[in-house]
């Protein structure tokens, strides 16, 4: 895997506004926050994007996320928050470590904001498809 | 926590496209998808929002996703995906069970959109706010 900003992060090479660090994962204020209290969780393991990550890696960021976001909306009033976690240039990916964004979303004009295209699913391709990830899956 | 439409699904009385399950975990199909593939996975445990989500299921939740994405990626050939996360009327949440959206981006006009309204940080309000997540963080 190439290096990046947070492998320099990890190695404490570039300074960051810590906000909590165990064994397997850091997590830290984003520079560029869409909105106060905007936080970057890492896992320590240095994966591309999420399906490269270990089992192991994936269990112990998951774990701290619930403190993490219990721990902002305290810090910063806001009560409603977005996850978003990015794997991909297509898919906005500016870094190439896993990481997931917490973003606070203290009003209807700050924050993240989504466009959602939903459709609706053809249940005969619905079918196909969960049989296929299912069996890709393992499950 | 009031009953839900996942409250249905995970006891079998309103079915889903099923794509994995595990003692602590259930992944189906969207049925409004934003894109081909487009997934949710719940903790079987009872949360209204990540927060109030017990340390233990969310572990069990985060080991899971790396293996999911792999999956949806072979069965629809999109490499690029997001996950996406909301907490709160506020943050779009419109199912009060902790849900992860996993949405495959084949293309830049499909999948997922954001506005990502970035501001730059400043290094004393960053500071002081690092500590105050750092403390109530218990770390």
């Amino acid at each position: 895997m190439a290096e990046t900003i947070f492998s320099k992060m990890l190695r404490g090479e570039i300074p960051c506004h810590k906000l909590y660090e165990d064994e397997h994962v850091l997590a830290f204020l984003d520079i560029h926050p869409v909105a106060p209290g905007h936080t970057v969780v890492i896992p320590k393991e240095p994966a591309e994007t999420l399906d490269r990550l270990s089992d192991d890696a994936a269990a112990a960021l998951g774990r701290v996320l619930p403190r993490l976001c219990r721990a902002i909306q305290k810090a910063t009033g806001a009560q409603a928050y977005n996850l978003l976690q990015n794997n991909g240039a297509l898919a906005n990916q500016s870094v190439d470590h896993v990481h997931f964004h917490i973003i606070p979303k203290p009003s209807s004009t700050q924050g993240l904001g989504v466009t959602w295209p939903a459709g609706k699913l053809d249940p005969e391709l619905g079918r196909q498809l969960a049989a296929r990830v299912r069996e890709l899956a393992g499950n």
